[in-house]
């Protein structure tokens, strides 16, 4: 089956291989920590905070999803070269419109050689 | 965290409600046993077996993938109305042009309700 | 402005290398001539008829649309090396649900070297 | 064939429902006029300047893509709903690394009622 993995952190890990392995792959969720109901927010996707991921034919970062629980919000697609063929790290802004009153952010994002990699929870309040 | 439901043998549930909610969000994998190595192999994805998914604005089939062991390897995506707006199930042929020794199978679908679903994975040999 | 190409005659073209390009980068419509209203109605989409399209880092089939008029009814989106990274006709096969009297699906297709493409319509009749 | 429309300046329409009709359909690309080679560089697409989409289940908008030229830079997609069900101007930024002297940035959006619609070109000029 497609396996999911799961963000670790990083000072836990002994190898710098594994550090940048693990860190270039995770998709990371950054917006304030409260939002309004009915109105705009912004929410930023980064892969990887201290390492680059590639930008090569056989391995580049082909999509980024953004999930409130199990609900997808929206979908970011990449061409490979879209990072201009460097090393890079990834980032989307979604620009969401909330209705419930907590969003529990996670994104998901796809790598074409180590596949899906999804991100800690991010939780928002929302006021009415 | 997103979670990615499996499908479950629904002759071995008792409510026909479960059977319906398992059957019907499953993607399923279709396809010859045996491929060969740089020719088009036909790969058939169908949601539910015995059940059909709604196809309503706030719970319809909003993607089918399709991955070979942790390599995605197309992803059909779909509008809501998509299915004609009535109970289907929906449905895509993959053409791929395997280059491994063996394929391991599975599809992922995404329902805009209940969010992300995983087949069985179906193993196809390839002969050089 | 993204320009959207379109299908040539190719036997009406003079030199190989133009015919080539133009038949590569088109996406072909193939499927039966009548539907029937609210069945299940399979639509192939090919890239290229005589010749193949390359299967390249910058240089791939990324994504086949097919539209009913105005309408997309779904998207194959594929990553890089999806051909085995070899030149190909990719194909996909999408089955639909007519709701209308008349389709008229054209395809829609994606290099990422040589832009949007789209296929001559294809007309079908549904019947009640 | 699936038409793309561009967008008119609407203090130039006469019928409010036009003007409406219009800018609510258009994406416009917002960003600085200049940028750096091979740095990141924010690019904005907004859905409408001065009226707001629907968001209903056979009406919203599915998908901006960012072009530059003739190339996919990359796509976002939405599920119905995700503006929140409510009139909105769905919007995404994405974050692009330039490589060539000059970009030439248009944005393609498809209303799943009304097609595919193109902005207005932004020019930026890319320093070494």
């Amino acid at each position: 089956m497609a396996t999911v993995s799961r963000y670790v952190d990083i000072s836990t890990v002994d190898k710098e291989a594994k550090k940048d392995y693990i860190d270039r792959h995770s998709p990371f969720v950054y917006c304030e920590g409260n939002a309004k109901k009915g109105e705009k927010f912004q929410v930023r996707v980064q892969m990887g905070k201290e390492y680059k991921h590639p930008d090569d034919f056989d391995h580049y970062i082909s999509y980024i999803q953004l999930f409130d629980g199990e609900t997808l919000l929206g979908q970011a697609t990449y061409m490979a070269g879209a990072q201009g063929s460097a090393p890079a790290n990834a980032e989307v802004i979604f620009t969401i419109v909330p209705t419930r009153k907590h969003l529990k952010l996670t994104a998901m994002s796809y790598c074409t050689k180590h596949g899906l990699w999804e991100s800690d929870p991010v939780e928002v309040d929302v006021a009415e």
